[in-house]
């Protein structure tokens, strides 16, 4: 199971989250391109640091929203979103070869990843850009959603993702940010559900019920106040599931 | 000898330019990458439109300031200026990548093209970037400068530029735009202007001295009333001298 | 009768539209805050050249989102519309304040004036922000709309809208833009339909049916390759109205 | 003597400074206003938290240049200053307004401070602008600088302002953040030097020499680890000599 963390999304003023830290307990990190957090040279370095400690490199792309940190719903049509994708993922991949390294994958960000996740248009949008850019990066999408099925059906390799910190509906969607049971609030209980997952693929619904998740990697956070003990209390987990 | 133009600086609301027409007359094109001028949609149709009129496309990074359209002054870093090289020119060649084509030379823009024409370190930097991104990419930079010196040192091919409606003084530099007499003024002698630049690689400067031009591409400009007419009358200049 | 248009939608690079003529035609316009289009500079240049032209100065907000010229529909929050108008609002009231004039009306721009016509949230949130301000502020919107019947009860004057060159449905809404017929085709329509507002209150439907429009101004473009003509034309149809 | 600190410079994802309890140990502060950083939401919030802590409120107009936080050195013209601070000032003026408040004060940001100081263009624009805005507005600037000078022959009140933590040339200026002693660095010499500004208004320059510097102002800093701290000794140090 690859563990994957968003990084890239401070600015020259701002940090946000315990960059470099948290990469000694990942496997993969999506790195914020520009438009919703990050720039230009917050690029270079994380991927800089992302290839001393050997993590696999993806790029983020978000809406072009700083303000509100491509969390707000926006109106695209499927080319805007076709283009929004090539203009971002180009300009990491640019970064990431002049280190000579490869690309591993694509995450869509914040409202881009959920209004697109089960919209045909949007998805399929998403999916032949990135193939277009190069039919060997992995996409990384909500697991069971109908953007994995369309990348599946298109040839692109896909990573279905589970959160470590979210709790989930009886059908395997997420329970919105908008109820107050959406996270996930001890760490015992988060060890618990992430138990569950490197297992038996399988995640306790609020409704508490038993449901199978397929997922090929799991989403950390970076930022917050237990997210470095989070962090690695999940990684070691991991590590004792991997022997 | 190539004719250059500045192209894909509209957004969304506002148009600048006879995009279409001006390529009939142009055998490459500078198209803007979202930092001072145009967007992701700008982009991809510039790009389709140059390669449906057998045009060369050529990334036009410029300093992140939209509203002084990439014109005023700002201090980087030659570090910055590196990244903001890969991040633009990576945007774009990302566009050029997914139908197929290559991208052929890379032009900074306004305020970046001028601080940096002689400027050591910034000059290396634009250099050092585009040669990291790919060693094949021709760099457009003002005839006679620093930077072309240094880029032809680090190996990159480079097309030294003079402009068809700029005066010049005896050493060479262009006229200030903050004197007057920046501007070649009336069509006649702009045209006396090009067809010298055209048949002897010489320019008369302001002082009335003829002044030897090495260069391997002209810009002329894509916006202003009689933009398309001089594009057209220098095309058929240039194809009698072709001849 | 009021005429209003558009208006301080350019920035430092591209124009839009036919900004001084127009100020001949209309009795007041709307000026652009800097989010959706327009700037600092603009604003005051447009400030000062409707004091010169005795045209009435209304503020025109919108979403940030210039590179969608605020045309996008986004998410926000009623407090973040509050917000986003006392910002705007505020900042254009400063430039006719230096100038020693009073701001007369607040109209709300692009997607941020249809979604909040009729959403109750939205508008509410819209007329406390204006209230707030300067209870003596009109506000413009859309005729027979939920948000004018808000603005009147919170004891807000309100100057109820059309549109020179929109077609309407039977029941009062505008035909969306997203059908062929949003827009009046000929010149000599749109004067029927102005001559059909200013003299008995009334359009007809596109379904052939007359209607009643209540409205208290006009609203021309300054913008596209009729537009001066065409607000001559209604202008002096108004002039031979109140005669 | 004032105490003033910089706030609001947050964006709606990252988190800068400890806003509320950096609230208790000064007597004013600087409110970000979107161009630089902040935004309508974080001027609304931290208007309101100034109010409700008794707290001056001053708005802190900066550079469009978010990504580099103002601290860039940028070209404008003295109409462009002039204009900005008009935009900024008018923004936040408008927030304290609704709130029923009054605006206490106005000082320039990063390199818009640091380049007008002592230049007589850029601050008279400055000044101006203030003046046009409200002649009652109190200026915050560099003590001793030119820009000080300008504003009381305008008519303007002016608080000049030392620094809590930074080193003083002989000639009454700032070392340079070039230089790497520009800051003081022990909490220890931090105290020494604020309490010879708070008891004899002298500063003992990097060379060692007594230097008088007459300020009505001390600019303390809200983020970084031991901001609280600080604020809090030099809050006690002012206090003690305050009785």
């Amino acid at each position: 199971m690859d563990i994957n963390c968003d990084m890239g999304e401070s600015n020259n003023a701002l940090i946000r989250g315990n960059v470099e830290e948290v990469l000694n307990y990942v496997t993969s990190i999506n790195i914020a391109c520009g438009y919703h957090a990050g720039n230009h040279t917050i690029m270079r370095q994380t991927v800089r640091n992302a290839i001393r400690k050997n993590v696999l490199i993806g790029a983020h792309p978000g809406y072009p929203d700083r303000d509100g940190f491509g969390r707000r719903n926006m109106d695209f049509s499927a080319e805007e979103i076709y283009d929004m994708i090539v203009y971002q993922v180009g300009a990491l991949q640019a970064f990431v070869s002049v280190e000579n390294e490869t690309l591993h994958h694509v995450k869509p960000h914040g409202a881009l990843y959920n209004q697109s996740a089960n919209d045909q248009e949007m998805a399929t949008a998403i999916v032949n850009a990135i193939y277009d850019l190069n039919p060997a990066y992995i996409l990384y999408c909500l697991a069971g959603s109908k953007m994995a099925k369309i990348a599946k059906e298109k040839g692109l390799q896909v990573y279905e993702e589970v959160f470590s910190d979210r709790n989930y509906n009886d059908d395997g969607t997420l329970v919105s940010r908008l109820q107050s049971n959406a996270l996930i609030q001890t760490e015992e209980e988060m060890l618990v559900h992430v138990k569950s997952i490197l297992t038996s693929n399988e995640v306790v619904s609020v409704q508490q019920k038993k449901i199978k998740i397929s997922a090929q990697t799991l989403c950390i956070h970076g930022d917050g106040p237990h997210a470095l003990d989070y962090a690695k209390k999940i990684y070691e987990l991991k590590c004792q599931m991997d022997n």
